[in-house]
Formats: C-alpha cells, structure tokens, sequence
C-alpha cells in the first residue's frame, strides 16, 4: 500500500492536477521495465495534465481521474467548495499560497452552512485547500482522504504490470463537472477505434453494496450504460470466479458521464470498490474489495 | 394503428433499446419494397442500438427516440425511476429477470415518495420495468403508454413510405439524459452536410395547446430553437393548410438537446402531436392531431 | 460610447441574435480600414448567426456573446423567461409581432411569481420581449441594460482596433444554455490549432471584485479552470500594471462552460469588468473598469 499512501498525499484539487499526473507519469516512466508489456506513454500539450498508456492493440479504455475534491479560498474567512466536500467543522485543511505552506482548519456557519477557515493570517485569493492526508492502514482495511480516486488510479497503475492489451487515462475534472474525457474519448475512439470503457473509480457502501463482499459493478447510477455492455462485463465477472457485487443508484455519476455525452457510440461500466465515509478526511476500503477490484479488472481487460 | 399498437408493446427502456430498434430494422427492411424511395439503411457497431434511414440526397434529418421510461429494480423491493415516470401506486409493470417473466404492482413510499413494488418473489437487481400496455383505440383517440414516443416512432415510419429526401433517425436514451444524437448527429453533418432536424417527439397539451387543433410547433421548451428556421418551419406549416398550433414553454427538452450541444451549428425545430396523462400508462393522442403530424412532416421534408 | 450605446439599442435575445450579428459584421467591415491589422471574416452558414474575425496568426480566442436574457410571449398574457432576467413588475418591454411595434410593461404574477405583461393587445405567442433600453452616461460610469455582454463586445471590437494575433468569435444563446461555442471552439481549434481562450463577459460588484478597482480575472465561478493558465494569465495582469482584481465565485457560468466540455484541451479565463444591478435594465459599470478590460486584453492577447 505504499503506492497509495503516496498517491494520496499528492494534492490534485480539480483543475490543478498537475503535480499528481507529474507523479503518476514519473512512476509509470520508471516502473514499466518490470510491467510485462511496455505501454506508449503519451502526455503533452494536447492533454492537459492528463496521461495516457496504451498498450498492445486497445479493444477498452480504463479511466481513472486524479483530482480530488477540496476548497477554494474566496474572500475574508470563506471558502467555496470543489465538487461535493463532506467533512466537518474542525477538519484539517492544508494549501500554499504565496506566503508559503498553509495548515488551517475548516468552519461551518451556522446560519448558512457555508464553509470557511479559521487560521492565524489570511490565505491568499484563490488558493486550493484540501485534506490533510492521515493514511491509516490496517490488516484488512485502508483509511484516508481521497481514496476516491487515488484507489481508482493504484488500480489503474497496479492493473499496467499486467496489461497486454488496453488503454489507461488518467482524466481531470471529474469531481468538478468534468472537462477532460470529452478530449481523451475522442483521441482514443479517433487513434485506436476503442469505445468500450470501464471506469476505476470508487463507490460507497450502502444496504445493497456491503464492504467486503467485494468490488462493485454498477448497472447504472444517475446515468444507464447500454444494458447489452454491461451484460458481458457481468458475463465476464461471473465467469471469473471473483467476489463482485452489483450495484443499482439513481443517483451519483462519474467520468462516463463525459462518455455518454460523447459524439462517439462508447460502452461503458463503472467497476469499482465500495468506501464508507465518502468525500470525508475518514474514507475507508475493505482490502478484499481492494483485490477484487484489481483482479475483475485484469479479467475484464483480457475478455472484453 | 396496428403498427402502433405493436411498437407500444415492445419494452425499450433507455439503455436497453435493442429489441425496439430489431423490430424498427426488420420492419423498415420488409417494407421499404412498398415504400416510393428506397433508403440506405445503417444499424451497425457504431450506432449502437440507433437505427438510420437515408433517402435521397437528404438536406434534413428526422429525429425519432425508440426509448421510454420505466424503472430499474434496486434492492430490497426498491425501484428507481428511469427518466421521469408519473404512475399512481397500484399500476401494472412488467419484466424479465433469470427466473422469467415478472408481473407486478407499483408500490410508492408514504414517507419517501420512492417507488417500490410488490410481487410474490424477489426480482433480479438491475431488471429493467415497464409500464404493461393496455392499447385503447376509439374512433378519435388511441390510448396506450408510450405514445412518447411510440407514436414519434410511428410518424417516421410511416413518413418513409413517401420520402424522397432525408434522414430519418432512430435515437436511443431520450428519456434519461441522451447519449446517442450527439453520434448520430456528428455522422448525419459530416456525411451528408444536413444540418436541418425536426423532432419527432410527443409533447403536453396545455392551456394554449389543445387535443384536435394539429400537430404542436414548438416555438421553445427548456430550450431556445434559432428564431430563422422556426419561423422557415411556421412559414411552410402556414401555407400547407395543415392544422397546426404554435407552442411556447419554459420546460421540457428533447433529443435537441444534445443537437443545440452538438459541435456542428444545427438547427432544430420540435415538431409533434400533444398528448395528456404525460408519462403515465395512459397517454391519450387525439387522431387528428396524428393526421396533422404526418401531413406536416411530408410537407416539411419536401420543403426545408 | 456611441459604439456601446448602440449595441446595447440592438434587440438580441438569445435564439435571435441575427440583427445584432449583421450590425458587428457590417462595422467590421466598415472599419477594418482604420484597424492596424485587417483581419479575414468569417460569418456564413456553417456559424449560423456567429462571427469570427482572424488576426494574423492566432494563439488565443476571445469570446464575446452577442444574446441577451429577455421573454417569450406565452399564452393569455404569460411571459417565459429567456435566460435569468431580474427585472421588477412595471418595468417596460419592447418587440414586434405581425401587428407592429410592442411596448408593453412587465407583471409579476403574486402566487407564483410567474411574469407576465400588461399591453392594449394580445401580443403573437412567441413574441421575443426585451427591455426597453435607457441608455445613461455619467462621466464615470454607464448604465443600461445589456450591458452584459454588450460591453463585452464593445471591448471585442475596440481590441481589434489594435490586434495582430488572434480570434476574436462573437457567440450565440449564452444566456439560455449554449448552443454555438461547441462549434466556433471546433472550427477554431481544427483550423488554427489555437487552444487558449478568453471570455469576454461581464461579470458583478461583490463583496469581493468592487466597482472602479479594474477589470476582475475570475479564479474560478460554477466552473474552475486550469490552474496553470489562469497563473500565467494573472502574472501578465501583474507584469502589466494595470489594475485588475481577482475573482472567486462557487456559481455562475459562461461561454467557457463550452469550452470546457468541448472534445479539445481549451484553456480559458474570464476576465470582464464587474457590474451592479445584474441582469436588470439598469446595469451599471464603472469606466475606469472598462478602460482596465480593454487595456488587459490587450496585454493579454500579445503576451499570451
């Protein structure tokens, strides 16, 4: 887990992903002589801060986004929210502005529950604030901010030693409304003629999807994948004799909203595991879901 | 109305489209012998589940969404809606699960308002729901669910018979945020240069709006139409003959949505019979309006 | 001001952009002569009511919508709005239908809260209504309505009076949801390869952006842009010395909502002068503001 532990420690609000895709391309630079096929490695001016591995002959895509959600510093004391943040008075929150490293701590008004910091000097305007990182490991469960997506993307890089055949994109975005899938999809359907996808990201437990029992597969969320894709992931998962669970939300959404939305006829299947405390300081995985997600995902990537 | 009455019967929940659109293409394929023109017909990988009919040297394209609404069984005996159903508890829905058919009732939460239902066994996670179709037709009315869209479905079957000129489009998702006309819409632009549409679709009758006066020319809905193609459209409606009322709402959308989104300068004008008891079993469509529809159509796929 | 003045005369709503588009084309080309850059211009059918001006070899694109908020002429005396109008009951709307000139007064409907209009006449449903407009100059500040974003387009055309490098795209129906950046963005990236975007907006007082202290830089609004363009265009802000301030909302959008889900890397930045009384028919903007926008986009578009 120690890859992990470092992913989670890179800062990546949505929109300043820059360090983390850094790490993400440094890693994959320096680990692909030991992963059992070499990917091309493509991240340049055309992509932003996203990344891109492709490996062999691409028949599916795998996206998993680097940014996290967090906070904006706005004026006097108030902060205004980067996608859905659900911690609570009190919570660690920690930044840089020109002034150098800041270590402050999340309010809540009373009368508005608008979110703002209380520290001993202001922050400049428009500084990026986010959780202060405390990974907590233990025999059989992970705990720390931003499993959502730091799993998602250790199960992209974890899923690379393997990988025969397929793409990996690391997006930007996708807790703030997106932006980088639209582009990534398109080079991708356009360069390799792939447009099945599974999406690495991370969900949350609830009475139909227990920690534990293994990765999730979503049969839709606030969006429906084409039921006939989704019938052969099942097929797949089943087939393999891996711990899976199905999922059934009418609500939340995630990069395949980008897909959906695509000038290009993209399949595609959220595949990830359950977290409790979602979008909190707290987030916490069961380390079976943890291996059945990376194993559904080798499977998936070999059959589909 | 035998031919409506079948496509009312077929299930086509967005996402799960793939039967309607089998029956589209086999009808289409049988009867185009009897049709004046023959059409291309395209429904391959890369439409998904759309269908597309191509006549002529077409300078304007028709859009028809095959999908409806319905629910998706979640856990326990909950259901979660597929776009915007607006049953009363104690309505029939019907299914396919691994144990076979389903038959069941619509239950709605005292507390919650959330949908439910109630049948003698458990029914498959993820199995999609319908509405059962009782089919009702009077000498001035037919009466079934999905009239949205069946009976825009059926305006462009039967338009095939006599055109010369056009696209016509079989969409899917319609109901639950889209996801196929942005594809369909990319491949009409760049293949043949049309950037005309006409909506295909069932609209509300309202205050303004009335069952038996003609077909509905949307001037807007959620959505604002280029003000020079509306009034091309009103302009070629007005001097046909053809009943037609002018329509003007602040909500409602379409599979123009995701044209007016498109990166190609569409334009698009909704052009449909109005129906009440919107999005319940029993959608009621006057066959006047039905007449003015189809007349309409020819007209405007003559004249644009 | 005569230039704003008379932008802010010409009736726009969005879906009706046509007169104001024809009144941009004719003045750029009229006045092209006087510029010290001749740039191509590009309004044709493939961009519907939209201009483009092409300066030299272009790195960056300033986007400027032409549409306005207003209403449409309902059923009875009920109006729908167009875009978020904020006008109050007694306020004066102008148009025309078949039967000639309207001038007529806004009512606000006490149960729902729905506006309306009081007139001698019915008005034709679909009538566009916008305010009348009362165009007020001090010797610091205008007022009108439209200002937003006929100001931004004053400050478009000025920064052609001076530009040698780069797009100047004059956009439709931003006010009620897009519809034409997709496609001017599309155009502009496959032609030039230009990726880099600036939208010229308008945006408001705050407790944060105060009238008279400069054109604001927006950090981020509904959406957040990518944190390493918005720093390289600040630090030429600072380098230049003119007065600028810097803006952080958590709602509010723009044409670069486009861009950002568009299938291309945009970078973009808001940067407009800030305005009191928003999406009233008195707006109000402060001089020394739009002296600071201008010179920004000046600095901006050689620099960037």
């Amino acid at each position: 887990m120690q890859l992990l532990r470092s992913l989670c420690r890179v800062p990546a609000p949505a929109g300043n992903e820059g360090t983390l895709a850094r790490f993400v391309l440094d890693y994959a630079r320096r680990e692909q002589a030991r992963w059992q096929h070499r990917p091309q490695i493509i991240a340049d001016d055309r992509f932003q801060d996203c990344v891109l591995l492709v490996f062999g002959r691409p028949r599916t895509a795998v996206f998993a986004h680097l940014d996290s959600i967090g906070f904006t510093v706005r004026y006097g004391r108030q902060l205004v929210r980067i996608g859905g943040p659900q911690a609570e008075a009190g919570c660690r929150l920690v930044g840089n502005d020109s002034q150098g490293e800041v270590d402050c701590t999340l309010t809540i008004d009373d009368q508005t529950g608008e979110p703002g910091y209380a520290f001993h000097r202001d922050i400049d305007r428009g500084t990026e604030l986010t959780f202060y990182c405390d990974f907590r490991e233990t025999a059989t469960t992970v705990q720390s901010c931003y499993l959502d997506n730091r799993l998602g993307v250790w199960n992209a890089l974890r899923l690379c030693e393997t990988l025969e055949h397929g793409v990996v994109a690391f997006s930007c975005w996708e807790e703030h409304g997106g932006g980088s899938v639209a582009y990534l999809a398109k080079f991708i359907h356009e360069t390799y003629g792939v447009r099945q996808a599974l999406i690495s990201d991370i969900t949350w437990v609830s009475e139909g999807v227990r920690a534990g029992q293994g990765c999730a597969i979503s049969l839709r969320d606030s969006l429906i994948p084409r039921r006939a894709y989704v019938d052969r992931v099942r097929a797949i998962a089943a087939a393999s004799g891996i711990a899976h669970q199905l999922e059934v939300e009418g609500g939340g959404g995630s990069d395949a909203a980008e897909l959906q939305r695509a000038a290009a006829p993209w399949d595609w299947c959220f595949v990830g595991a359950p977290e409790a405390h979602v979008h909190t300081p707290d987030e916490l995985v069961d380390k079976r879901d943890i291996a059945s997600m990376l194993a559904l995902y080798q499977a998936l990537m070999r059959e589909l």
